[in-house]
């Protein structure tokens, strides 16, 4: 059975975080799915479409890596791809503790769905989307936080 | 002096995880009083008469615990029921600090009053009334997560 | 059914934080029992009767508090004292992962055994027996940390 | 150089933990700007100014503590002032791991910012101005968790 | 390239909680390697012809999953046998914080070993070799934290 | 006064993680004297003159970095010296509550003494002393936890 992993998040925007995770993770699965959550009651700082495009670009020598998008629960997304991994990037023991009960949860509504977590690179641990946009807010510099391509479009 | 607990909560609604809490405690306790705490500048999710009639029939064989609701302070509310003792169910490591926190502060305002703490059934860790609204406001299927007397009134 | 918990310990000695515990818990149950725990191949600071001696001084005043030993398995001398409960203190989230981990070994061996966990004074939730030895071996004042009993026994 | 500390918050309001850091940290630093950040978008409970006098009159004899106000980046803010250190207070694991998170990122944005953590006294760790907030909008005493110039001036 | 992890312990004995992280993981790799560490100068309850023999009748149905042991750093033993991933269980906060510093540790070590995360299952995080080994020194019941196949062995 | 801070430990061997705590903090302090304690009970990797060497090398052109040695209690050591500062470097949520009991238990012993805490930077937190030890017992090179200085010597 192909080994398909989803990596769900907002992305709003991704981080070097994000995808320090993505690209060590990317040799052990077939596919990963990175899936832009989205959710109409909730306002985003940027657009679906620049969200999606950055994720795109950054990947595009990514073979095995996609870019996809859902609305409403992660259990029923991965189903509908037929993934049967979840890839997850967990920093610190306050993470963890969350990433275990939303484990467990979805293992609860689905037992054929496994997480995977990779701790992420100490140098990277204190990047998160929500700080991003918060330097972002405040006309501060985040090209240490996002990748390159972010740099570059946002111009 | 009568052993008056009382487990305080929104219960929005009432989880598996609140009912094994209380279950558990009621041999300790000469009383328990599952207090619906309500803010009326809070939204909830189902009506206080809902959330109300489900805690009385999920109890309604155990002689020793009683519903209730208070606004404002826990500590007053507890004070003006005679309660000595405060119940509460901890799941991991961040709902201690959290837990601990309240519990000097509570102790603060009223010294006579003790918390005690249960820990969470391992395979019901992962439940919280917050995922459940969640799950239910995608129409995912919550019947592992809240007592079966939630489904039949839901009906 | 009578309410009995047991309290276990090295006791090696017993500190303001053991004794704390055991006080807020006594008006909860009907019978606390300090239950020293010995184990032959671990070598103790004070002597079993000293240690013994020193909790019944304390406790003396205190009707529903008994003082035993045990070796062996905690469940098995909680079943043959004919108690429902442990009682333990804790003092701080990793205190707890620790606490949790007993909690649901002890419920495995005996699915009637509850455990209650009352959390530790702020102020003295530095005191542990380690620690008072420690300070003891390097002649130093552990009066700030143990019963008044243990001092006027020692001189 | 001189060794200037900033100590941001909102302090909405100041409280006995914030002083307590304040205090013990005083001698440490030739300086100790306690820096109320404000941010046009968030609701405040108490005005900037009764927040700012209140500050003032509770550290008037501290001849290095100085009181100052910022909007944007904390790390805009030090440097402006000439700062080098941020002062935190911690008070338990939950706290840590976030705080070394923004340390960690403050780095990142400028690498002379160096964090110094004190940690709170226990008697004083439950503590948070969310909380004397909480309470303040119950009509409860926050007398305890104050300084009692806040008292003095809110008759 | 082929996905090797190796899965490291002393398994003295292994438990119902190794084998599930184990059992799970199966499907993600080519080949696990479920690796004794020994240490000539630790005292191991169970000798290492029986902790192996153990192993090995548990996975005998996995095609995919091999017994070995090796001594020194699990880096080189890594190396040796061509792994790229180190496969380990996490059943707590406090576990996660120890995890994390063995495995930036070993990348330090060794820049392309990935150390994969499985959190254990809530009903058996409460299990662990030394809980084990504790139990039965004390002549207690372990048929619930290990394998039916040490049962079996043992008599 | 002066602001003298004692930076304790075994130092068995000094590692990056211990020195960079010290050059980040030399700038705040009037004085930092590193301190070996030596407990003659405890077994050591390297000779106390090995140890105290390799400091004195590190730090020889910090003129405000001392080194010491003492035996016993830190609280009568600092003291000994004139030291109202302790200076701990802290790496994750376990080490805090860890750091958090012993600066409690020295505040009681000694009411002047106030710790100061810095965060382990992130690329180093994976080090210790004791990982350390263990790789040079296995063979393994330790050059990216060690500072040159001890490479040197080796030789």
């Amino acid at each position: 059975m192909a080994k398909i992993a989803v990596f769900p998040g907002s992305f709003d925007p991704i981080t070097l975080g994000h995808v320090n995770i993505v690209k060590r993770a990317a040799p052990l699965f077939d596919k990963i799915i990175v899936a832009i959550g989205t959710n109409t009651s909730k306002k985003y700082y940027f657009t679906f479409e620049q969200r999606k495009q950055w994720i795109e670009e950054i990947f595009k020598d990514y073979s095995n890596v996609e870019t996809s998008a859902y609305q409403g629960l992660t259990v029923n997304f991965t189903k509908s791809v037929g993934a049967n991994y979840l890839l997850r990037g967990v920093r610190n023991a306050a993470d963890f503790d969350y990433e275990k009960t939303i484990a467990q949860l979805n293992k609860a509504m689905d037992a054929e769905l496994e997480t995977i977590i990779i701790i992420s690179e100490p140098e990277l641990s204190h990047i998160s989307s929500t700080i991003v946009r918060e330097i972002l807010i405040n006309g501060g510099d985040v090209s240490k936080f996002v990748p390159s391509q972010i740099e570059v479009v946002k111009q």
